[in-house]
């Protein structure tokens, strides 16, 4: 698929997908959301080719999810620290590891999150915000012009 | 990246990308999602080539996101059904759409979400199940496994 088609695409989804829709992509998120922001660290922790994160991690930059932030002058020597933006695709990988935990292995999952303050176990679950009613309890339809023309033979809404 | 280095991967979110890390799958689940069941349904909308949504719908079926289930038996046609397993997606489709809406565009967002019993618009976030905080209002920390050996130079938790 060419990254144009994505981005010219009305669909936020795809748009969304264009920036990181890509495994390799999204696995630099997990491991910036953790706390890396060194390309050696990036490298050695994901096994990935030296020119294949420096491309991802351009695509990152220019799209806005990182900032490179020197760190040392000669030779340069960046942080890819994490913009308001990258921070915003903290719920993408969340619920991503959720589903992951619950449908994608049989074995116990290896990682949880916890609140940093208490140590407390967190079991993050999307509701919706006026009601607080989770999302999976409501009959939730998408409306609106990327949705036009579906015939709905399932029962499944968006 | 092979499919086999995501699954072996012991992060459940590689796990899970194994499955959905690919532009053309999130696309196909939007729609299935959306009440699309059929081949040439996605294949119009999409505009997919159709070896391309051939490969990744049985792929799809193999990871038992989708059921196929027969409409018509000669010649026999399919719908695709998402499973427990598919609308377990719903979420990751749901937080990549909010971030598409808020960060990938500069327009109005074409599409939103509903309560279909009342047309009342949602305004999905992800909360922690007990205590009901926002986790972006949170310091949330990944202990595990996956999480040894980083040295923390952000502030960035997961």
């Amino acid at each position: 698929m060419r990254r144009t088609q994505l981005r010219d695409n009305p669909c936020s989804i795809a748009k969304a997908l264009d920036v990181v829709g890509d495994p390799w992509t999204m696995l630099i998120l997990r491991d910036a959301l953790l706390g890396v922001t060194r390309f050696d660290d990036f490298a050695t922790r994901l096994g990935i080719p030296r020119a294949t994160l420096t491309a991802r991690l351009d695509h990152l930059c220019e799209t806005g999810v990182f900032a490179k932030v020197a760190y040392q002058e000669s030779p340069a020597r960046y942080d890819y620290a994490l913009t308001e933006k990258g921070e915003g695709l903290r719920p993408v990988v969340v619920t991503l590891l959720q589903w992951g935990d619950r449908w994608a292995r049989d074995d116990e999952p290896p990682t949880h999150l916890v609140d940093a303050e208490n140590g407390r176990r967190l079991d993050p679950v999307l509701v919706d915000r006026t009601s607080g009613v989770p999302l999976d309890e409501l009959e939730v339809r998408a409306v609106g012009r990327v949705t036009e023309g579906i015939e709905r033979r399932s029962s499944a809404p968006l």
